[in-house]
């Protein structure tokens, strides 16, 4: 498979994360978003949204939107799952957990956005802005998640720590301690731990540009 | 089941379609966000978020985030299918045609997010800002659906058009004309002639009251 991906772009990292879990084969296609590449005639083709990842299968069917990939990827290659098959209650805990990133951070802190933001001109009211919804989700998420366990619902990770780890590394990037969420601090560096999530990590992908 | 809603929430609006489609019986608890409902004590220990929709099952069990209840919703109750069980292509697609309303458009046009929006002081502001989003979002949308079909994905409807039609009541609320999207208009009047979508319009929470 075919991934277009921007190494910053946690979006991509859950992608790249769970392309890893399930031992799918892929090739990184970066796309600049700096450089507006998601912008050209090219992308948008693929990608009306002009977003990144778009995953292109191996025979050729174009995938968008970084949730529903994740949803596919479950689908054609079950194990190991990122959502339990047979259990909805604890399915729906977990998703609604993985869309606290997925709807509540991401989307508000997304590069188009920020850029967007009226009456904002420095840095600094953009990281503000940032740190704001961060921080938010990631309180929501303490209480939503597993008490225990190595990942965010026990033993085994799910596409819960899949968008919460890349949700770790942007507040990382912006400079939000996770430090008042132990259990949070926690589960993040066993996932870094785990091989298929230090395989996406977003220096893995620029260093191999 | 028990069904915490706002009227206008497009996302309480999304699960009112769905619990129609599937015919599960329940009762709306109105959540009055004008009036700060959801930060309640009471609320937040169901919904850390503070958001609506929150679903209680019939066996207590407390869900949140509308993409997840939905999932919850086709889990219990496959017929008929919001995204379909044995196709991971066609489900991919119809799931990231719902994603652009469900992280493109919609969170960065909530309320409380348009609360916060540095700068803006007039209603007239946040108006436009709501309308940049929205309208780039059925434009994506008028993309990724199938170009013919009484709903956006063929002769029954889906999760897309859960999505779609609540997103279409938010757009006529704030002025934005769908008519430079024929298909668009055609799918929105198709699913508001369907029972489930109709008996689901926040006019019908509202007068319930």
């Amino acid at each position: 498979m075919k991934l277009y991906s921007y190494w910053r772009s946690t979006t991509s990292y859950r992608v790249r994360i769970a392309l890893n879990l399930k031992g799918i084969d892929y090739e990184i296609q970066p796309v600049d978003l700096l450089q507006g590449e998601q912008s050209s005639p090219d992308y948008v083709e693929l990608n009306p949204i002009r977003g990144v990842p778009t995953l292109i299968t191996d025979d050729g069917t174009v995938l968008t939107q970084s949730m529903a990939i994740l949803d596919y990827l479950d689908q054609i290659a079950p194990d190991p799952p990122l959502l339990p098959q047979d259990d909805p209650i604890n399915r729906a805990r977990i998703l609604a957990a993985a869309m606290v990133f997925a709807t509540d951070v991401h989307p508000v802190n997304n590069l188009k956005v920020i850029q967007k933001l009226p009456g904002v001109s420095t840095q600094s009211q953009r990281v503000e802005w940032m740190l704001h919804w961060m921080d938010l989700g990631f309180k929501a998420y303490a209480e939503l998640i597993a008490p225990k366990g190595i990942y965010s619902f026990g033993q085994t990770p799910t596409l819960a720590d899949v968008c919460f780890v890349a949700q770790a590394y942007n507040a990382d990037r912006w400079g939000l301690d996770l430090a008042p969420y132990p259990r949070l601090v926690e589960i993040n560096e066993n996932c870094l731990a785990t091989p298929a999530f230090a395989a996406a990590k977003p220096d893995q992908q620029r260093e191999s540009k």
